[in-house]
């Protein structure tokens, strides 16, 4: 028989859970007081917050716990590396029917505890409630190591437009599940990295802080699709950002995206412009800047607004809104 | 007609929203980047976060959408407070289903906002979803100012136990709205305020870093039941806690709390030992202490284990816990 939140009951739960968290040089109160207290070296806090629901943002019949936790954990620590700071904690509000399994609920803490770990910070705190089905409330905290926070009103037209981290990846392995082409058995390597893409993103969070300290005037992440968000920091900045069509092409004849697409009648390319959730990062750098290793240059800021691909209105490649 | 979130779409309700919210002076940066940048001047950061699902912690019937607003900042910023730290900013992750009015969710944001500015804090940054119910995950932060945080093991034998804020009226107010008492129609001015005491609970924000001041040795806030809540401060600082039966008579002598106790069957007594959701404050001082204006003691910090009314077992009179 398999034990379940009603059986096990708030409190212990709580024990169980928090067992699992470690406990990192941020932390200077953990979970079990009435707050937290997290080190703050820079005396300024960067801090994001974000709600997933089950049905919404994930399947349990396509996630597990522990994939679960580290999407949940990489979406809030990924906006924190876009601010260009170190991520410092995460602290996460829990609710859940009395009938799911502890074991659901201990892999879902492994998973935020193990991208936590990958980030450099720590599950600080949370709260647990009851609920029809299971929703998380996640947010963010890091600090900014002396560096002014880069926003994404900052570009000026000839800035370098630059990638960290892939893009379309996530949208594929979500394409792929929702066609039902998706589970592990059927899959071959390739297409195992696009679902692991959906189910685990991979930002890369020291690039946030490196393209920061690299002069990046502005940056964000890629969590609605790279045409959808360069479109916000066009607007905040005034500007227009051109895409190279090179560059994304070959962005686009990635593998598995191909060879998925193909498969599913998909155009790859629009995969990487429009596909959300990867939670890769770009920033406009000046033209003088360094390009940090690991970063590539995907488009040009220049006067004007929107955003294009070579020289082609980008409109129509839009990415998700809620209550559209 | 009235407009739904679904005829305003995300984007336009973000901006609706962050419009209702003032800027105060720790908001370094305030909504629409990636994250919110916030002052941290004691270079530690007090962090609590919360969920609230209705039908749970809130009936739209009973609670409007400022009710809401208030009582979703003023448990998040209490906690904050009792941890002795003074409340900076309010991050709020909230889901609502696309039939919601518009005017629900402004007046939900102005709730927020005026409890905020009650603390002297700001709301700083969210997240909008669509759900099948309204849910709002919520995180305050809060600022030390040089003082240690006060946390629940501190307490010694000797200390005197002291409360801020008012405890039962809360849980007065919801027993009489659950018996349909409480509609504003048909209560006299004494129920009236029990009822606004669940809607809009008052926590007294500066009186925990007042007590932190004093030399509180341990604090928490109250918000699962007087006794519940002293059993959590006994049980990390392995002493016993014991009420003074005749200043928790007299708390519940007071003149609405015993009219709706009357009118209903209950014993008042009952709902200040037991009732959650005024978020009052408890503090445990040295026997040296000044205690501060607006505070009072209740009781005493004893060698020993549990909480105990005039040294018996407070035990059976429990509070709130989830999956039982």
């Amino acid at each position: 028989m398999t034990a379940t939140l009603r059986d096990l009951g708030e409190f212990e739960l709580i024990r169980a859970i928090t067992a699992r968290f470690a406990r990192g040089r941020d932390v200077l109160v953990g979970p079990g007081d009435d707050a937290a207290v997290l080190a703050a070296p820079d005396a300024r806090v960067v801090v994001t917050t974000d709600l997933l629901l089950e049905g919404r943002h994930f399947r349990r019949d396509w996630s597990s716990g522990v994939d679960v936790g580290h999407k949940a954990a990489a979406q809030n620590l990924a906006d924190v590396a876009a601010m260009g700071a170190r991520p410092t904690g995460l602290f996460v509000g829990f609710a859940a029917p009395g009938d799911l399994t502890v074991d659901w609920a201990l892999a879902l803490a492994d998973g935020l505890a193990a991208e936590c770990a990958s980030a450099g910070a720590s599950v600080a705190g949370g709260d647990i409630s009851s609920a029809d089905a299971i929703m998380l409330g996640v947010t963010a905290l890091g600090d900014l190591e002396g560096r002014a926070p880069v926003l994404r009103s900052g570009a000026r037209p000839g800035d370098m437009v630059v990638l960290a981290g892939s893009v379309g990846r996530a949208e594929a392995g979500l394409a792929l599940l929702t066609a039902g082409r998706g589970h592990d058995a059927d899959v071959d390597a390739g297409w195992a990295e696009l679902v692991a893409a959906h189910r685990r993103p991979r930002p890369p969070y020291p690039l946030g802080p490196a393209l920061a300290a690299a002069g990046a005037h502005a940056m964000c992440d890629v969590s609605d699709g790279l045409v959808q968000d360069l479109g916000h920091i066009a607007a905040a900045s005034q500007v227009r950002i051109d895409l190279d069509l090179a560059a994304l092409t070959n962005l686009a004849a990635d593998g598995p995206l191909r060879s998925a697409a193909a498969e599913l009648g998909a155009d790859p390319l629009d995969w990487v412009l429009t596909g959300g959730e990867d939670h890769a990062l770009v920033a406009c750098l000046p033209p003088s800047a360094v390009i940090p290793a690991g970063c590539e240059q995907i488009g040009l800021v220049l006067p004007g607004a929107g955003v294009t691909l070579a020289g082609q209105p980008a409109v129509g490649r839009g990415g998700w809104n809620h209550f559209a």
